[in-house]
């Protein structure tokens, strides 16, 4: 039987995802790498990440779709579109987990991306565009397969710390060699739209099944080195000191404050954390010589990045000053905001609101492949509630009504989408045909 | 030829140490055990103590001592006095390090006792009073020796934390099922005085060659527990945080600041300092769940020492709701305050006056064996300077000078006091024969 192109607008009460058939694929991946305790152990590369991709490789040929891995191990389902020459409409994420991770992390948004199209198939329906389904190699690491499709994946291997980043993507059907051909351009695609686990309990606080995600913050990362001068706990008397300690704990408390600042740069929706704090030495009866640790902050905008940075730099000035100790500050890490696509996003309200779903704007605050992806199509984002605001952690869950609820606004949203770029698409095809 | 019992007055200018055989010993001391990146390594119990604890032995026997080694492992010099049954002069220290620590702790004490001891000798002086030099087993960890010769060390095994203490005490002469036998009582002693480097920077900073210690300080130590909610840095809005690190950081500038504080009950002479932190996690990305943090605060007075740990305890309440976390305080370690005799403190001030030297009142804020042995009998103790305030390190200096300086009070010291204990002891020998 031919697959019709989608003419018509759906009413969303008439197309939906089959919960079961997603559940059940949930569970069968949930036990590729699981852990005793719960959760998963799906590291990027290793056997258990290969035998997801096989199973996920199968289920892709089965929902109507050819499949390709490219250079940078990425693993791509297409499922053709009723212009073959269209750019596609892709969605996806990532099936590799954190070394104790949980079940929905990354596998949710590739499973739900196959439920999609294999509901798509199974009702003989074809796209003005082809659809994707991306899995992205190696996202909670080196996030190599998002940055090389999007031409940012830097070409010495030094940058995949520890990693023999040539045997783990031969692994994986990737070359290092070639690993300029994964990039791909503008013109490859429509658009890119990723679902995802909020991994934060904004979405469960508001009772909201569904984040509109605003955009992707950008990230700042330092590591702060404070050089003091350890001596005897007992024999130092208070005046004589130049505790570690002492600093570094004023440190953590003007980044605390450096996150909970609202003014007219500064938005009131940044974060700003110390993660890591260790100190030589850490014994009861001995001043705290040296202290090591990390800032990370994030924002949606640079320019309050920007504020936040200098907010730091002042206080530790003051810090370094007060305590008698030597405060280095080394940048570790700059990610670039990454901002969503306004009709993507308006698209994905409309089809909330079209199925009768509540919907909570929020930016996402941790790093997804879809940043990357900006940087060569128009990306947007949907979240789907944590509970507890869990993850990372064997006790990440998000219900099966959850679940469903999020690949149907995919669902539908790709559907909207189609029609919304077909038109640009066609408009584009006729004028360079009358050129 | 037969020594002379100590009638008149000694100049002390006639009477002085061997500087050259005092600095000669230290050095001969400090090849046992030592590192390559210089200092020593002579944990309590191992051959290196045992080795350091037999060239004493031999040291003592040529200054004309006997020599017995207690229950306890504590080794003891006895130099006979002109009373066969009189309490004895004691003086002494240890021979045992911390894992990599200088050659001054503890060694300096007991070869200017025994140098003191030989100088008496060398010149057949002989005092009333027996004089005994005291080598205690075991200072830098369990104090075993100390505590047992003032009958408070602990009975059971447990209390000896990681240590097989039967098979160690038996290797330094000790015997861990007669340990009571080391007791000694008030009757055994006229006076302890011990002599130590400062181990802190107040007499280099002051300028002046000897330390009057004024007491040694009580001393209370506590683990903290901090508990919170490890969470995404990035995902988790900072209004919905329970951050430990925050916590913890706030009681550390809480202990700052009570080891700051001076009023009516808290000397301004206390020192407060966490040593430790540990977080757990301690990554970039995830806020710290759990924080481990030691408190140690220390001063002459116990009223001083309620007053810190009521601030302590006060602080701690406030931080613990303001940041959403559970805070667990344990007591790890009480050490009473151990006051200084009086006359034995006026007593070595005389003696650098005598002698010309300039001298320093402090308080010992590290732990010595002299703390027990004021258990007992009348105790003080005398401090050279600490190059840079630096001990428990391969840099731990004290000049040729000082060390011999230090010796000369140690001398003098003890030819004072049998003056005054002797004509105590002939006192109520002559009541107990008249009654």
């Amino acid at each position: 039987m031919k697959s019709e192109i989608l003419e018509t607008s759906i009413s969303a009460h008439t197309l939906k995802i089959d919960n079961d058939r997603l559940h059940q694929s949930i569970a069968e991946l949930a036990a590729i790498g699981a852990l005793p305790e719960g959760g998963i152990r799906r590291l990027a590369f290793s056997h258990e990440d290969i035998k997801a991709r096989d199973i996920v490789r199968q289920r892709m040929l089965a929902a109507g779709m050819s499949t390709t891995v490219d250079t940078a191990g990425n693993l791509i389902g297409h499922y053709p579109g009723y212009y073959t020459e269209a750019p596609a409409l892709a969605t996806g994420s990532h099936l590799d987990s954190v070394p104790a991770g949980g079940i929905y992390d990354g596998t949710y948004g590739v499973l739900a991306g196959l439920e999609v199209v294999q509901t798509l198939f199974d009702n003989n329906i074809r796209l003005a565009h082809p659809v994707e389904v991306i899995v992205f190699t190696d996202e909670e690491s080196t996030m190599i397969g998002s940055k090389a499709m999007s031409g940012q994946a830097p070409l010495d291997t030094d940058s995949y710390a520890g990693a023999a980043i040539q045997t783990h993507l031969s692994r994986v059907g990737g070359s290092w060699e070639n690993l300029l051909s994964a990039r791909r351009n503008t013109h490859d695609f429509a658009a890119f739209v990723e679902l995802h686990i909020e991994q934060g309990p904004v979405l469960e606080a508001a009772g909201n099944p569904i984040g509109l995600v605003t955009g992707i913050v950008g990230q700042r990362r330092y590591l702060i080195t404070i050089d003091g001068r350890a001596s005897h706990a007992g024999t130092t008397p208070m005046a004589m000191r130049q505790d570690a300690l002492v600093a570094a704990s004023q440190v953590a408390l003007a980044v605390h404050h450096i996150g909970h600042t609202k003014d007219n740069i500064i938005s009131g929706d940044q974060v700003a954390t110390v993660g890591s704090l260790e100190l030589k030495p850490s014994v009861a009866n001995t001043i705290p010589g040296r202290a090591e640790m990390t800032v990370d902050m994030r924002d949606l905008s640079n320019d309050c990045l920007d504020r936040m940075v200098e907010m730091l730099e002042a206080a530790i000035d003051k810090i370094a000053i007060a305590t008698q100790t030597r405060i280095q500050v080394q940048p570790k890490l700059r990610n670039e905001p990454a901002p969503v696509n306004s009709h993507i996003h308006s698209t994905i309200a409309t089809v909330c609101s079209a199925l009768g779903l509540e919907t909570h704007s929020l930016p996402s605050r941790a790093s997804h492949d879809a940043q990357n992806m900006a940087s060569i199509t128009d990306m947007g984002m949907i979240f789907v509630p944590s509970q507890c605001g869990l993850s990372h952690s064997s006790a990440e869950y998000t219900s099966p009504e959850h679940c469903a609820q999020g690949a149907n606004v995919l669902l539908h949203t790709l559907i909207q989408l189609d029609r919304h770029y077909r038109c640009r698409w066609e408009t584009a095809a006729l004028q360079e045909a009358a050129g």
